[in-house]
C-alpha cells in the first residue's frame, strides 16, 4: 500500500502503474501528444456501409482491441448496446470499452462482461445495475473511473488508445460530417465524441438521419471519419433529456440553492463579465434561477456560462444575461436546439472543456462552479462515485476538473439524505480532493475551506450562517447517528483516477 | 538523374530524399500521424505577452528551428515581416520558414536570406521580387514548393515539423481563441492557419483586436495556443483583398469564361446538388457569373461551392443558388463578412480542403473545378509556378489537389499572353500532371484529355469548338512563333513536390 496525498492507500501494483495523487498540479508536465494511424480515403471511395456488422468487419476489429462510445444520448442511448450485441454475435472477445460514461440503459453490458466479450472498462460513471454488478466483482480488471477532463487527458497522452470509435450522430452525411443539432434524436453538443473522433485510429459514425453532403457546420469532420452506417434509430429523445431539467419545489433544495446563489453573488467574482457553471439537478437549476434574479436586479451580465447546459442557461442567453454559452454537453432538448440556432451558443470538446494537459481549458477561465456531492468529509474531500453502501453508482463527471480549476468552487449538498449523513468523517471514495473545494453549501448554511483565508475574510458578514466542516458533520451525525463502516471485500473493482491520471482512490468489492 | 512519371528528371539526391512522382495515388498509404509537444497551461497562468520579442523569447526560439505563418492577409500581411525583423534583430540565424504562401509584400525576406537569418523555405508560391531573388540563387537550399493540400499532408505526416507558428489573427481573446471574421483586418477563413495551430509545438497568436474572453466561435482554439501578443496592426485590409475580385471586361477572358461555363453546364455533373470551385482572376469570376445565369434559367441549385471564396460565391448563397459555401480562404471583404454571418458559409482547414492523406478531403467530393495556368503542354501538364523566362513567380495553390480529386477539372488559359504562347511542347515546370487535367479551355475552344473517353463521347455535340491539345499548341506557335529555350543554370533553386510529397519537378537557377 502507498499512501497518497488525499490520505488514501493505493495498492502497490496500481500505484506503480498509474502513479499516485500528489497534489493538484504535481503531474502536469510537458508531454508528446498521442497520435493515430490514418488510412487515407481516396477520391471515389465511399464510406457508407450497409450495417454495423459490415462496419465492424471493415475496421478489422479483433479480440483485445479498444473501442469507444459517447454518452450524449444519456439514458436514451441505443448505440453502445447495438454495437456490443453485434460484436458479441460475431464472437469477438476481450474488448476494452472506453465510453465517456455508462448509463442505466446499458444494463446488457453485464452479460457481455460475464461472457468475456468486454473485459476492461474505463468510464466517467457507472449507474445502478451495471455499477452494482461491477461492485459485486463480475470483472477481473478494475474499471478505471476518469473525469471528463481526465478522459480527454488520457486520450491525448496515449493512456487510452482507441482502435475504433463508434459514434452515434443525430445527423451525418455519407462522408461523415456529423452534428448533434439536426435529426431525430438531437442531443446538441457532441463535445465528448469530438475527442474520440480526433484520436481514434478508426471512426464509425452511426446515424439515423443521413443528410445530403455537406452536413455543415459539423461537430465531427469527414477528415476524422472512416465509415458511416445508417440505422433505424440511434436513441430515444425522451431518454436523452431524462431527469435533467425538473425545477425543484423541494424546500430543502431551494434553501441550498438560495444559499449558493448568495455566496456567488456576494463573492469577489460577481461582477460584469463573470462566469459560472451550475450543472443539473434540482438545486443546481434553482441556483441558476436565483443568480438570474440577482443579475437582473443588479444589471450585471455574465461573460459566459459553461457546462453541461440546460434550458436555464439558454434562458440567460435569450434574455441577454450572458454573452456566451460554452457547451460540452446538453441535458435537454431546448439546449440542443439553441446550440444549432444561436451563434453565441458554442460547442467545445472535452479537451477544451476540462483537460489538465491542454494548452488551457475553459475551466481555467471559470469564476465559479456549483457541484453536487454524494458525500463530503471533514477534509472537504468529495465522493460522487459510490453510495453510502460502498456500491458504484455515480459519475466522476467534470467534478474534479471544475472544482480544481475555477476560482471558487461550491459543493452543494443536503446535510442528510433520508437516514444517511452526507457529511462524514471520511468519504467512502475520494473523487475530488478537499484542496479543490472552496465552499460547501447546505440548507442550514455554509462551510468555507480554511485554506481560503481570503474567502473567510471576504464572507465575514455574508447573510448565510457559517460553520466549520466538522460542525456540519457533527450536525448530520446528531440527526441520523454515526454511520456504520461498510464491509468491503478484498478485491479492487474500480480505480479512481484524479484528472492528471494518478490514483486518488480505489474502490473494493461489496 | 531519375526520370519520374511526369517525364521530368530529378537529381538523384533529391529523388532519394523525397521520392519521385509515380502517379497520382502511388504514394497514398496508411501512416502514423505526426504529433506535437504540448506544454500544458495551468489555471492562473496568462498567455498575453508584451510584444513579439517577448513571445520569441518565451517560445525559446533558437537557431535552426522551423517557424510558420499563414497567407490569409495576402498582399496586406504585416506579420511575417514583423516577426522576421525581430528574429533578425535578436541575432537568431538559420531559421526555416514554412508559410502557407509568400507574397510581394514579403520582399524584406530577401535580406533575411542574404544575412543567414532564413536558410530554408517551403511555400506554396513565390512572387515577383522574392521569386526572382530565389531564382537568381541567393539560397543554398532549394525552396520546397507545396500545394495547399500537400502542405497539410506534409504537416500531418511530419515532413514539416513546426516549432513555433506565428499566426496573425484579426481577433483574439487573451487566451488565444481567434477568428478572422472580426477585427480591423478581417480576412475571413483562417483555413491554412488552422493546420499550423493543430500541429505546431508552440503557437503565438498576433492580433490587433483583443476582445473579451471567450472569443467564440473561434477558428483557432485556446487549446492550441501558447501565447498571445497584441500589436498595433497586423495587416492592411486593402492588401488583403488586392486584385481578387475585378469583374473582367476583357473580351478574350469573357470568351474563355463562356466556354468554361458551357463545358460545365453541358457536363454530366451539372444537375441539382452539383458542386464547383472557380477561384479568382478575371476569367474565373466570370465563369461563376455565366454558370449562375444558366442555373437560374434551368432552376438548378448547387450543393456546395468550394474555395478560395469570392463575392461571386457569396452572391450565389444569398440568392439561394447554393446550399453551402465551403471556405478555406477568402479573397475579398464581402466573403469574410459572409463567413461571420451566415451559418451555411462554413470554414474548413487545409487538411479538410485538399490533403491527399486525410480521411477524405472536400476536393474528393467536388464535381468540377476551374483552374488557371501559366503554361499547358501537349501532355496536359500544367505550370503555375515559373514564368516563360523560367523565373519563380507563381504559386502551386490548390491546383494539383483540386484537379486530381474532382470529377472534371477545367484548366482555363488564353492561347497566348502578349508575345508568349501559353500552350507549349513542354512546360518549363510541371506542377500538375496531365493525368489530372480533363478539359483545357481557351478563347477559341477546348481540348479534352484523350484519357477521358467518356467526356469525348459526352461532349461530341457541345456548342464549343474542339481541338486536340497539339492543335492548340500549334495555333499558339503559329501566332507568336516557337519559344526559345530558357538558359537555366546548373543549380536547383526549387523542388516542386506533388501533393503526395514526391518530386514532380525541380527548378534551376536563371
Amino acid at each position: 500500500m502507498v499512501l497518497n496525498k488525499a490520505g488514501r492507500e493505493i495498492p502497490q501494483p496500481y500505484a506503480e502503474q498509474h502513479g499516485i495523487y500528489e497534489g493538484e498540479l504535481a503531474h502536469i508536465t510537458t508531454y508528446k501528444e498521442a497520435s493515430r494511424t490514418i488510412k487515407p480515403v481516396k477520391p471515389g471511395e465511399t464510406k457508407l456501409l450497409a450495417d454495423i456488422r459490415e462496419a465492424i468487419e471493415r475496421t478489422g476489429l479483433t479480440d483485445g482491441m479498444t473501442i469507444s462510445f459517447h454518452h450524449h444520448f444519456r439514458e436514451g442511448d441505443f448505440v453502445m448496446n447495438m454495437v456490443l450485441a453485434e460484436i458479441a454475435a460475431m464472437g469477438i472477445k476481450d474488448i476494452s470499452i472506453a465510453p465517456s460514461s455508462i448509463a442505466n440503459v446499458h444494463e446488457p453490458l453485464i452479460e457481455h462482461i460475464k461472457n468475456g466479450v468486454v473485459t476492461q472498462i474505463t468510464s466517467s460513471g457507472l449507474r445502478d445495475k451495471v455499477g452494482a454488478a461491477i461492485s459485486s466483482r463480475i470483472m477481473d480488471k478494475p474499471v478505471i473511473i476518469r473525469s471528463h477532463g481526465g478522459r480527454a487527458r488520457a486520450i491525448a497522452a496515449g493512456d487510452i488508445h482507441i482502435d475504433v470509435a463508434f459514434l452515434g450522430a443525430p445527423s451525418s452525411d455519407a462522408y461523415g460530417n456529423a452534428n448533434g443539432t439536426k435529426g431525430k434524436a438531437t442531443c446538441g453538443s457532441l463535445g465528448y465524441a469530438m475527442i474520440d473522433a480526433k484520436y481514434a485510429d478508426q471512426v464509425v459514425i452511426i446515424t439515423d438521419t443521413l443528410v445530403p453532403y455537406p452536413n455543415a457546420p459539423a461537430s465531427i469532420s469527414q477528415t476524422d471519419v472512416d465509415f458511416v452506417v445508417e440505422v433505424e434509430s440511434i436513441g430515444d429523445p425522451a431518454g436523452i433529456a431524462k431527469g435533467a431539467t425538473r425545477f425543484t419545489k423541494n424546500p430543502k433544495e431551494l434553501l441550498i440553492a438560495e444559499n449558493a446563489a448568495k455566496v456567488i453573488t456576494a463573492s469577489p467574482y460577481y461582477k460584469e463579465g463573470f462566469s459560472f457553471q451550475t450543472g443539473t439537478g434540482g438545486s443546481s437549476l434553482a441556483v441558476t434561477r436565483f443568480i438570474k434574479e440577482k443579475m437582473l436586479a443588479d444589471g450585471i451580465k455574465a461573460g459566459f456560462v459553461l457546462g453541461g447546459i440546460t434550458n436555464a442557461m439558454v434562458d440567460l442567453l435569450k434574455e441577454g444575461l450572458t454573452e456566451k454559452i460554452i457547451d460540452v454537453q446538453d441535458f435537454d432538448h431546448p439546449s440542443a436546439v439553441s446550440l444549432g440556432e444561436n451563434d453565441a451558443h458554442c460547442e467545445i470538446d472535452a479537451n477544451m472543456y476540462a483537460s489538465p494537459l491542454s494548452k488551457g481549458a475553459v475551466v481555467n477561465q471559470l469564476d465559479t462552479a456549483v457541484l453536487s456531492a454524494l458525500e463530503v468529509d471533514t477534509d472537504f474531500n468529495v465522493n460522487v462515485i459510490t453510495g453510502s453502501d460502498g456500491v458504484l453508482r455515480g459519475a466522476s463527471g467534470g467534478h474534479s476538473d471544475t472544482s480544481m480549476a475555477c476560482k471558487m468552487s461550491l459543493v452543494i449538498a443536503p446535510l442528510i439524505r433520508g437516514r444517511i449523513p452526507t457529511f462524514v468523517d471520511r468519504v467512502n471514495t475520494v473523487v475530488t480532493p478537499g484542496d479543490s473545494v472552496d465552499v460547501v453549501v447546505t440548507e442550514i448554511g455554509i462551510a468555507i475551506n480554511p485554506k481560503r483565508t481570503d474567502l473567510l475574510e471576504h464572507f465575514k458578514h455574508i447573510d448565510v450562517p457559517q460553520y466549520t466542516i466538522a460542525e456540519l458533520k457533527d450536525k448530520a451525525y446528531q440527526i441520523v447517528g454515526t454511520p456504520e463502516p461498510i464491509a468491503y471485500g478484498e478485491h479492487v473493482v474500480a480505480l479512481i483516477e484524479y484528472r492528471d491520471g494518478s490514483l486518488i482512490d480505489v474502490v473494493y468489492n461489496v
